[in-house]
């Protein structure tokens, strides 16, 4: 039996990050990575399970799929996992009103929840908004309550664009932690409650806790079936099939 | 003898922080805090040596002292110790060709240093100029770097104008370290370099490792300056004396 299928035995299900994995952001929509629009396909014509899975925070799930959808993916909003819809359903559950330090992409995901007078501050990937007085705010606001409460929809270094590498909202959470002397708690990637989400939406269980090694894992098994997509070898029951 | 004087036995010289200490900052050049101005004063009527320790970044040591003098205080140029002239010695020293991300107030004291061609960041207390875009070209050069430098004027969290409080360089930093995987090097408080210039300056040595503890300790004694002051008491030959 090939690695590859010894691997795959007992995969039920895969995650398929977004940004960097299927399409690389930037300048007109960006641009498809070659053979993920093919490797999705075959993925979602196989036995297995798919969820895409992702950070991006700096626009709605509509306009990200519209924008996927344009670059060729069979792809559809309800098969997104994305932390603004994660971090909404928390903010109605604590009765969280949030000052939000996001991007205007994403702000129409926020359009439910109540934003006066805030006691709590979120902040995303919000590129040009990350400016010294909205930060400035976001800090003011923290300062003010006795438990300041920091939620970050992912905590990424920085991602790459079709014109360089760009500061994520990792940087800018770590600073507001510093500046307050305070813990901001992370909705997306990596997070385990995140990856669990995700699952639940495709009906499958984690053999162990999800975490981004598992996430790896997943993107190691996307490259065996592309892999095994060039090379279309077939070995027995482990196999994936692409049609039945 | 009064607690005061037995702590101050053995002290012969005192470091004053600027901002916060002597004034807060703020609209209109900012206020002195009251008695300071005649602290400031008795305290270099007396034996002791005094020198000027600040982490102001915002503004170059010509502009501060001018502003220093508007409200009262006796102090020139040549008595305070600021990072930013430290930094460019250690620039120099090093060959190194920083891309400045600072406040345009203290760009002249950097009047003399090469920026073509950067291969180092210095970030200071920038204010506005903290911008998503400038962040982003500063973590791009250091990313760009086989030995990233990063020199931080400070690290300060935050201070206080009379609108409130700010953000000061210290988040910034540590979302650049972060960005990049990497660690600052702190040029000004709580530097125990920068306590020792400022020492060397005054002919003072340090009785134990300078550190953030003593500059307390110096602040405590300025209190005990101001409590005599305000008390007038005299006790023997330990006494502040403000006249000969």
């Amino acid at each position: 039996m090939a690695p590859w299928a010894e691997r795959l035995a007992g995969v039920r299900g895969v995650l398929l990050d977004i940004s960097g994995v299927l399409y690389d952001s930037g300048a007109g929509g960006g641009t498809a990575i070659a053979g993920s629009v093919e490797a999705v396909a075959r993925l979602k014509g196989s036995r297995l399970k798919v969820r895409f899975c992702t950070n991006e925070s700096q626009k709605s799930r509509a306009e990200l799929v519209g924008q996927l959808r344009r670059l060729g993916f069979d792809i559809s909003e309800r098969e997104v996992t994305a932390p603004a819809p994660a971090a909404c359903q928390i903010l109605k559950e604590r009765g969280l009103r949030p000052y939000l330090l996001i991007h205007d992409g994403v702000r129409s995901e926020f359009d439910q929840i109540d934003t006066s007078n805030p006691n709590c501050v979120v902040i995303a990937d919000a590129g040009e908004s990350f400016s010294y007085q909205n930060m400035n705010n976001a800090f003011q606001v923290l300062m003010e309550l006795e438990n300041p409460v920091l939620i970050s929809l992912g905590k990424g270094r920085y991602y790459k664009e079709t014109s360089g590498l760009m500061l994520d909202v990792g940087p800018y959470m770590k600073a507001l932690e510093y500046a307050c002397g305070i813990k901001a708690e992370v909705v997306g990637k990596p997070s385990p409650e995140f990856f669990k989400s995700a699952l639940q939406a495709i009906g499958v269980e984690a053999h162990q806790e999800p975490s981004s090694k598992m996430a790896l894992e997943s993107l190691a098994a996307v490259d065996m079936v592309l892999n095994w997509s060039a090379v279309n070898v077939h070995h027995g029951p482990h196999s994936l099939k692409t049609t039945p």
